[in-house]
């Protein structure tokens, strides 16, 4: 197994990156091989300051950066020798198994899209976050972002996604799948809730349990939340945002402290061919750790076929 | 100035209801006139146990209850000598001049809809939230779920309606208005934003400050914040959620204390001729007292006549 990390990307790059490879490297008994692509100098002179172990590292050098504000599109046809466009194609050629970058999300998003093939059958890939629960347990939500727009069997695909996802990583069986609505009804909704909630209840690769509202999202009542992209990204943003509150207001509340996103490293892509993890560019070397850990997984537990198999059945 | 009121709606009726009418009555140095709609029996056994002041309520009978779980066209239909029915009759005929209710929020808005004229010019009506600001400051949110699917030209005159609200009703000078999004830069977003943010760009009616994400929300960045009423509906149950949760969680804070929807009484149907205020079902003796307050606010300053004369010029 063999995971690349695109170490340029990131406020923080490459200085936390190597800090975060270094953690996993110490703290695994038994890590996966990493192909860390960047500057090689500057990678260099950080695994030796910070003495990583040589037996688990290979350096590929990149020579060039995507900034975070750069066009994605244009950056990755421009930027062919850029850390981003090198780790996928890395990744496109069979090399490695999966790539992480907390760089240019769009670039991400956009080289996980026209680099990797989508599974077999799948209409959008898709990009999920972890919700905590007041009672201490963890959810998913999708799509957070990669699709503003949705159709319905687009939202019954990301469902299964969401559901094999849950199981595989967060261990959770038989998990609830609910369609995030304005009711709690049969028939409440905009025209896509709609349109969703009878392919859900229909879907025999789910456990739909009907729709929930905006106020049983951070309650343990699903654990798979199921909504379009724009919905999605805000209540992310939103709830990413309570983080930052609860810090500024001296709360230090132990509920508060798991919306600090850094906790759960990145946020994969699902419904590609392999796993690409894309992070915060405010990623701290626990979220690379926590990345590296999360490719690992999803690679150990080959969530990627499981999500074939149940979409093609 | 008489403002009607629905004495049974709400899980506490008509208790809290002739709470709030005593606070509102004691409180006021020149209180409108109330017409307090419900069984009187009940209504003037009460009054007088509270010891209410006769020369500013007069109480109209209502033989029938619409339950909160009934449906909302079928009841209105069916129960015309309901609380809502009689209340939306006094108001259509000019006997009120504005009309609360904390019971069937369905019934509520089926009857604001169908029973009291849109201001001219009006293509949707909408009701709006208010968003506690980080800073302590307030903003508004609209839609809130009246209009679960939007076109760009409501959401247009959405702003231009909360706009005048904030002004008005919150006191804040050229306030600054937002569309709700996934990005910043405009031509971010699903189509409908895409589609609104031309129009709020060049509409002169309003102080546009461009795009917000979901992070900014609870942030004083914008004052008016503009979305469709899905999204909106769903950020503002999880945002009534935290002050459930910071109570569960013994958070006691000033900040999320804010989050306590009674602190504002109800919702304001916007864009109907004359002042409706819709409660939450759990409201208390404040919630009704403060929904009172707003009504008499909103024709106080004749709110909705400076919609109108924004909307058509």
């Amino acid at each position: 197994m063999n995971i690349g990390l695109d170490m340029m990307g990131g406020d923080y790059a490459p200085l936390e990156a190597v800090k975060g490879v270094s953690q996993f490297l110490s703290e695994q008994n038994n890590p996966a091989n990493l192909t860390l692509v960047g500057d090689q100098h500057k990678i260099k002179d950080l695994v030796h300051q910070l003495k990583l172990p040589a037996d688990h590292i290979n350096i590929i050098h990149a020579e060039q950066v995507i900034d975070m504000h750069e066009s994605p599109t244009k950056a990755l046809k421009e930027k062919q020798r850029s850390s981003i466009s090198i780790g996928f194609h890395l990744l496109a050629s069979g090399k490695t198994d999966a790539f992480i970058s907390a760089g240019n999300t769009g670039a991400m998003l956009v080289g996980a899209l026209f680099s990797i093939k989508a599974i077999e059958g799948v209409l959008r890939p898709t990009i999920s976050s972890i919700i905590p629960k007041e009672n201490g347990k963890t959810g998913l939500i999708l799509d957070v972002g990669l699709n503003a727009d949705c159709k319905a069997e687009q939202l019954n695909q990301f469902a299964v996604m969401g559901s094999v996802y849950v199981q595989q990583i967060l261990g959770i069986e038989n998990p609830r799948v609910a369609l995030l609505n304005v009711g709690e009804e049969e028939g409440k909704g905009n025209i896509l809730a709609q349109a969703t909630y009878p392919l859900l209840k229909e879907n025999k690769h789910i456990n739909f349990i009907g729709n929930i509202e905006g106020r049983d999202v951070l309650l343990d009542i699903a654990d798979v939340i199921v909504c379009e992209g724009f919905t999605g990204n805000v209540i992310l943003k939103l709830a990413e945002s309570l983080y930052g509150i609860s810090e500024r207001q001296n709360l230090e509340h132990a509920y508060f402290e798991r919306f600090n996103f850094e906790n759960y490293g990145g946020t994969p892509v699902l419904g590609v061919a392999k796993p690409v993890i894309i992070g915060h560019g405010i990623s701290h070397a626990k979220a690379f750790k926590n990345m590296i850990i999360l490719a690992q997984k999803m690679i150990d537990k080959d969530v990627m076929s499981k999500m074939k198999k149940e979409l093609e059945s």
